[in-house]
């Protein structure tokens, strides 16, 4: 099969790779219809994550079950199926309190790469979720990004308990970003305040359920948040970027007793802990449990409600996906879809 | 007046000290019953907060409202009151919302130091509550505790969503952190486990409710912890203590999903981004909103359902509050009362 590689930051290969196989008599092999590229691959391709080796890319997924182990019941060859990056036994402890990413025998299905042709998913009866039926093709970018950005961006929103009556503001303008704005006028939302200082972004924002725009960051940002909510900050604030600055920037626009729900991968990130004491802001956050929440939104995008594909806004084929990394890199595309 | 001050670290004197007055309509003035001294005050006696003057201590307080402002309604002259360390104008939509100690009006109470004969209570409507009588001399140490190291350890038993099924641990055997134990056992929590290595405080713990005692720290105790919980780690964790050391251990000690309530005043303390984001714990904590607990607190205190007076072992006059100092420094008593 045909499949991404990176060898170094700014080096993704498309190459020949060994079919991945049964391993497990709870796997199944998932050929792929779409893939695409995740703001996350951006820091190995920038090179603050380090390549230490030719590393398959890849961790977003929907495609039809091609073979399954002898264990797998829930979903059958033919189904099409969406999942996400962790694989989960979806019946211990942790997964029945819907933190599926912290199953006690989670698994990282990007292990295998996939953005390729095929991919081995483990634990399939507690990872895949299958549609009603083989989906129109229109409905193939927005499943895609249920596999990741959406159930992302939805958790940063339950975290941040966005919901009816509440002034939520959103940092990072990213997928995840956006799709958290959607997610917060699907849970009811009264107010929502996206941060982003690009015109595309912006606009799918406001497409999404955005009432405010916000363009300052930093200090800037957080005296801006707190002017539109007579002084006192947002009541649900949602972190979709990883960085120092981003976390403050959310702490710091949440009123006292509010709510931060993180979802950025935090990198080099150090909360004061004082600060934190006085802020009074719950804070939640995390690798978002996207499998508690695909049942929901798999019917929500069936049934037309939401269309998260909009994110997407690059095609390439999977040999050229080195130019989808590139374009998200230069923030010239929110995300990069391949259709296989 | 008489009334405490502290000089320089390790230098507390009982001095002449003026009346305090009446200085704005909502004020009232405290003829105190009680006083304490408490585990945050210590911070200045070790010289960890500098002191750069004379400052007039305590911030715990129960008494006869001797004087009222002319716009004050809620307490009359001649109440027996408890009030929390922070004033609150109980109105605000930050104090509606349950965080009073947050109030966009609050007020330290203890700047006029409750280590004394009288204190001035700013927003007396909005911070004070009146017991239903005057209270038998026996349930003063207990409405002293309900003034903050109770309602500072119901709030973390709060935060940390101790309740029905849920196994609690808590981090700190001092005041906050007995009380936290009471405070779980009151909610409803299956288990309840003090960390504590102290005889004299195991024993106060499982007079609390406590179900199990673990004398191991840092990675050790969370080892234990692990150990007692099919290795996830307790469902809800109280903080109660407020360094590195005692904030890793109870983030460590909570499982994927779990709750950490955290009440002991942060110092030095920061919080590792990237380990907070694979935890998959949730974190709320701060300055405890005493207010939102008092009515109910007073109530259980009444009905002598609880007793959390018994975290006083030592009794001082407050010419010798000193020795209350001293003695809670050196750990030989958990928490001195000075009845007035």
């Amino acid at each position: 099969m045909r499949g991404a590689v990176i060898y170094a930051p700014g080096d993704v290969r498309v190459e020949e790779r060994e079919n991945p196989r049964i391993a497990h008599p709870s796997d199944a092999i998932i050929r792929l219809s779409a893939t695409c590229v995740c703001g996350s691959d951006l820091w190995d391709f920038r090179g603050i994550n380090p390549v230490h080796q030719p590393t398959p890319m890849g961790h977003e997924y929907v495609g039809i079950v091609e073979e399954v182990g002898e264990d797998v019941k829930n979903v059958k060859i033919g189904d099409f199926v969406v999942g996400s990056f962790f694989a989960s036994d979806n019946t211990c402890d942790i997964c029945r309190a819907g933190y599926q990413t912290s199953c006690i025998h989670r698994e990282f299905v990007g292990a295998g790469g996939a953005q390729a042709e095929l991919l081995r998913v483990p634990l399939a009866d507690g990872t895949l979720v299958a549609t009603p039926a083989i989906p129109d093709a229109e409905l193939i970018p927005s499943f895609m990004a249920a596999s990741d950005v959406l159930g992302t961006g939805w958790f940063g929103a339950v975290a941040a308990q966005a919901g009816p009556g509440k002034t939520v503001a959103v940092v990072g303008d990213g997928a995840v970003g956006l799709l958290a704005v959607l997610a917060a006028q699907q849970l009811g939302a009264e107010r929502i305040i996206a941060m982003s200082r690009h015109a595309s972004r912006q606009k799918l924002a406001l497409e999404f359920g955005a009432t405010d725009i916000v363009t300052e960051r930093g200090d800037e940002g957080v005296a801006k948040i707190k002017e539109l909510t007579d002084g006192l900050g947002a009541h649900s604030v949602i972190e979709a970027v990883g960085t120092q600055e981003s976390m403050m920037q959310a702490i710091r626009s949440t009123r006292a007793g509010g709510h931060v729900g993180y979802v950025g991968v935090a990198h080099d990130v150090s909360l004061p802990g004082e600060e934190m004491f006085y802020s009074h802001v719950h804070l939640h956050g995390g690798p978002a449990p996207v499998r508690q929440f695909l049942p929901e939104l798999i019917q929500l995008i069936w049934d037309r409600t939401i269309e998260p594909g909009k994110v997407f806004d690059l095609e390439v084929a999977l040999e050229d996906i080195a130019e989808g990394y590139q374009a998200m890199d230069e923030r010239r595309a929110i995300k990069a879809l391949v259709r296989l």
